[in-house]
């Protein structure tokens, strides 16, 4: 590296505001979704991705998708759900392609009474604080981040 | 609660999109660092905040308003961090408001030579990847939403 190009004002206003929002949203809509539901994040971006799927399940690579997580993760924590009984892994016998990860109906009813719940703490700390133009910005500046991430010459490294 | 208040498109866009590029940000720029540093972003983050006081050492309470962590966070993560000799917790003894925590000399310059490593990979991962416009505004979109946090009814709950 030759000489460092240190972040402007500018710049280090929007990447640290950026970092102290992220953290609390997470923190914050985290620790309300576990006292409603007792499920983490992960836990329950996994479980609302097969409740939404037609027959309430989906195979590990459509999950890996939806979720955007690597392999690595989605098989280990998957792992970690089925072990506490909130996912069953299937096997698929008409194809080679492998395992299907399915939600039981009791656990998709007890999700679809927690979206509401959930919905809400998510536009009181976050929607509602933005206007439509700014919803907008953000989802335009998220998209533009993740295609960046994606080009980038670390796309593989994960 | 009455009728669920769903989220519109443009809601769920913005929504989505900031849940994944976070999700991805994070992910990309923690292993960076951890790969450039031995260091997790939490440790960085506190440790930055040390070498960036003049004496190298702040209080507990300084540092909680520095990384808007929970007093309880930073408690435990500093006692970690004292565990694997990253900092060193200094007796106070000419007031009564406790304890300082503070970095050494040595790794306050491994600090120094890491962030010029860390910033290329912000600037890499977001900060190139977006207009001065989006850098404004996704500025005020955090602000807005960190005031939305700090003022909401739960804003002593954690």
């Amino acid at each position: 590296m030759t000489q460092p190009r240190w972040l402007d004002e500018r710049e280090a206003r929007a990447w640290r505001q950026f970092l102290l929002m992220q953290g609390q949203v997470r923190s914050r809509t985290g620790s309300r979704l576990q006292r409603a539901t007792g499920l983490s994040e992960a836990d329950y971006e996994v479980l609302v991705n097969l409740s939404e799927s037609p027959d309430g399940r989906l195979r590990p690579s459509e999950l890996g998708g939806a979720t955007r997580w690597e392999k690595s993760r989605i098989s280990h924590h998957v792992k970690r759900m089925e072990e506490r009984g909130l996912v069953k892994r299937l096997a698929c016998k008409t194809d080679r392609r492998g395992s299907w990860v399915a939600i039981s109906a009791a656990r998709r009813r007890a999700i679809e009474r927690a979206a509401p719940v959930h919905v809400e703490h998510v536009r009181e700390m976050f929607i509602d604080a933005l206007t439509p133009a700014q919803l907008d910005a953000l989802a335009e500046i998220s998209e533009a981040i993740l295609a960046r991430l994606a080009d980038g010459p670390e796309g593989c490294d994960e």
